[in-house]
């Protein structure tokens, strides 16, 4: 699974923001996309997307269908959920991925389309807090992991360029069905997001009365609280399409939290050690 | 404020830590200490100090207190509010520093003390979720804040050389009471580790049922959660010192979560939205 074996191909993305702007950049950096065609329906996105290098051309959706070999989906979920199927309807050789942060109602939406098999799809785990075409990175995606869904649904022919193509930009691949995912996604990704959100908003009501705390702002602050600065636009979709699971998440979370309100109302301090070496057991895990 | 007007003194410091040690290297690398003499109480470390050059010679407390010129103080809190009042009864011509995390106790052990004004309270916001000598590294503090406290209580020779120091490995100076910093620093630093501690909890209760689920840990993931490496020896003593402040930011923290959780109850996804928007306004801060 490297460059040399995968068979370039001209690539359409639909949305050339972040993710899509990335891998955009990604792909041409490892020879993988013989054209890049961008779709974009924000006009200075679209603009800014030939600027800063990222597509060799913008077109219409059905244009860029019609003459590329792979289709990319990197727009907010709900808007995925009723272009997908639109695309397979125009697809007839193309492969179609989506890189999704969610996968299930994804998944129920295109089960019964008789292109199903032309559909990959996918979850690479990685972003950053910001948006749009300028917030598009080299190197991403490298040595993160991407999650591959249901592929058994998919053809053999699009699975495998998938698979070439992720393991090519340097991502280790996971396969797990679309239900699954929904699950692992808001354990290792979603409730991050809530959690630094309601952080934000925290200490935001505090500066209303004080105007200097962020003067103080420490490195551990910023850690915690940069993915507050992610788009709604990008979120609300999927927390809404993943609500039962955050949900659970986040119970489990503010149940966890009460813990720690408990060892410090009771001075229980045994217990609150025990509680932070529990929680340093992520060492494990986090090199 | 810069290296050329420091006068170059005679350093120990109490705790050859992740903060004493990159404190050792950073004078060293900066001129401003003409020996940097260890104390610690951990064998092991004490051994580790000399190996890594952190310390030019470790020495018991009371002779570092007495062949140097200025004693910086680099241990957990708890420790320091007893041994702070038996290093100023040591201390003559000595200017002496803490690096502690919280500030109202450590001022109340000493403001009785006939040579209170020898002290100079410090708190430089700058820390990783390492701990030893082995986490020391170099360029720490840079361009971060460090809160001097109740300055006024302090001689003015001994406020001028650490204002210098700080400045000098490129801190910037903010200056305020015991009692206020210990309330600012439960938003911007205190609050951010227990939803870490909390974080990592939540998602090792998870992992219990199913090990593979950190294979797909995102950046995110880490970002929000590496905090919860934090070691305990350190942050019980913060947490126990600062209860009250902390008690009150995390109820506040528990009831924006909540929020959070109504949306996703109630379905309100526009409410959702303005929430997420909210926190937003946090770029305005954190670049």
């Amino acid at each position: 699974m490297n460059q040399q074996t995968i068979e370039t191909k001209c690539v359409a993305i639909i949305g050339m923001g972040l993710i899509g702007g990335s891998l955009a950049i990604r792909l041409r950096e490892k020879g993988i996309s013989s054209e890049i065609i961008g779709v974009d329906a924000d006009k200075d996105h679209a603009a800014k997307a030939i600027e800063l290098g990222l597509a060799d051309r913008m077109l219409s959706l059905q244009d860029a269908v019609r003459l590329s070999d792979v289709v990319i989906f990197a727009i907010p979920v709900d808007s995925m959920v009723h272009l997908l199927p639109v695309v397979l309807d125009m697809a007839e050789h193309q492969i179609v991925v989506d890189l999704g942060s969610t996968k299930a109602q994804l998944a129920d939406a295109v089960k019964a389309h008789p292109k199903r098999g032309r559909y990959v799809a996918s979850h690479p785990m990685w972003g950053t807090e910001y948006s749009g075409p300028e917030a598009a990175v080299s190197g991403a995606f490298e040595k993160k992991a991407v999650i591959l869904c249901d592929l058994s649904d998919s053809d053999a022919d699009a699975a495998e360029w998938t698979r070439q193509m992720f393991g090519a930009i340097g991502m280790h691949l996971i396969e797990m069905d679309a239900v699954s995912h929904d699950l692992h996604a808001a354990y290792v990704s979603h409730i991050s997001h809530i959690t630094s959100f309601a952080l934000a908003n925290t200490v935001l009501e505090k500066e209303k009365e004080d105007d200097a705390i962020f003067e103080l702002a420490s490195a551990g602050f910023e850690s915690t609280v940069r993915l507050a600065k992610s788009n709604p636009a990008m979120w609300v979709p999927i927390f809404r399409q993943n609500r039962e699971n955050v949900l659970d998440v986040l119970n489990e979370h503010i149940s966890q939290l009460r813990k720690f309100k408990s060892c410090l109302e009771k001075e229980n301090w045994e217990y609150l050690a025990e509680l932070i070496e529990g929680a340093n057991k992520i060492r494990r895990i986090l090199k």
